[in-house]
């Protein structure tokens, strides 16, 4: 919904309406909606979709198309997603900088891009400081807070020396049943072991005990970008073509940095 | 979105497009994009929101209108809602039947007709059985788990005799919050106090420990039958007008009761 507020909010300065479908996954009801849509005289298409996997094109249409957070499968299309591999940076370089040497990831299912994007950009982002991403420190699960209690439980089972001082989820309800699965276990979050997750769900991120420090894809920001570009090609001018990549954004909460400590850089900032 | 499936669902079967735009409870916004569909030629018009408040009506349009979730001040309008009333009811006998006396109510904010239509029926129900909703059982707040948490710190604290041991909570993440915080206090749920939510949100009410028994007000039904009214609207039959309220269900799981019982009683039914 933020994205499609976003859509809205970029194309309601112009008073062009926006009409939703829901497509389902299934290229038949996909089909009829898009032909639905150009009976009624569309002026343009945003594709989206629920992750950012790559989808099929719909190919050539009479008006011009953006796949927005969805990638579409041919380069000759535009498609808008948030830089998966840049947001995973973030996180990481924000648990090291809270002094975090021995970091864990706790993922989703394997089948799903940014399980894989944000494990690779993982690796990569501790490569860069010499650390390695220990194969028992990848543990791959679905996106539940269920399976953050059971991965938490599984890390905090270990001997005192093979546990993790930080742990980057890659989404806030892996990381808000992380948190809590850390709070069963007697580890004092997150003064022991920093948690960080991704999405910046506001309901899940600010419910959890500690508030979650997140990696905000900034959605709606996607959506109102997506919009213009379509704006500009209905306009007349050249839609371009491939991914374009905007960047995430980190909001700190108490789930990674001891409170007083963030107060003591605020200070010192100031 | 469930209630979008439900009548996208009961449409689609007879390939009938369904367009959605979000007027953002803004008559402005809202007037425009009536017109833009009407310009579009759609056959019918399904208005919603995201509560069960009465909203203006649109007045009269020239394709049938149909009021789903929220409802429409005028009588003339056809409105479908879920039953609040008994959807409570079912919460509040339960709670009952497991052998509940003492039972309080935490609530959303009072501006929401939820939140006064539940404390009403809660009443209602347990006066019934010739018990009373004190006005100390009687917490209002606002929709989110910190309040719930606060409710049950408020509640835990009073001395042993004035605790109560069945709480009704008017959403799934205040009845979450309530969960967590009698942990926090030391009171064993469902043991010692039942707790039944509303929504039947599953993110919420799966992720709870333990997992929340919940009034479910059955959107995707809800989207259904709103749209197979309009549908017959469409088609020349008659279009009722008032409130229609269908019954919501009540679904079980280990919040309010201890799961031994449970077991007992599926094994006596078998």
């Amino acid at each position: 919904m933020p994205l499609m507020e976003g859509i809205e909010d970029s194309l309601g300065a112009g008073h062009v309406s926006t009409l939703l479908c829901d497509g389902r996954g299934d290229p038949i009801r996909e089909q009829h909606y898009i032909t639905e849509l150009l009976n009624r005289r569309v002026d343009g298409i945003v594709v989206t979709g629920r992750r950012t996997d790559v989808r099929p094109s719909l190919g050539p249409l009479p008006v011009p198309v953006v796949y927005v957070l969805i990638r579409s499968a041919a380069s000759s299309d535009l498609s808008v997603t948030y830089d998966d591999h840049q947001g995973t940076e973030l996180a990481i370089n924000h648990l090291l900088a809270a002094g975090r040497k021995d970091i864990a990831y706790v993922g989703g299912p394997e089948r799903h891009q940014a399980t894989r994007t944000r494990r690779e950009a993982t690796d990569h982002a501790l490569a860069t400081v010499g650390l390695t991403l220990k194969p028992t420190d990848v543990l791959i699960g679905e996106w539940s807070e269920a399976w953050g209690r059971a991965a938490a439980a599984l890390v905090a089972k270990r001997p005192q020396g093979q546990r993790v001082d930080g742990v980057f989820c890659a989404s806030d309800q892996i990381a808000r049943g992380v948190v809590d699965g850390m709070r069963d276990a007697g580890i004092a979050v997150p003064e022991e072991t920093s948690v960080v997750g991704f999405d910046n769900w506001d309901v899940m991120a600010e419910a959890s005990r500690p508030p979650l420090t997140t990696v905000d894809p900034c959605l709606a920001k996607l959506g109102e970008f997506a919009a213009s570009q379509l704006l500009n090609a209905i306009e007349g001018r050249e839609l371009g073509s491939g991914t374009l990549l905007l960047p995430c954004e980190l909001v700190v909460r108490d789930s990674s940095v001891p409170v007083l400590t963030r107060h003591a850089e605020a200070a010192s900032v100031a």
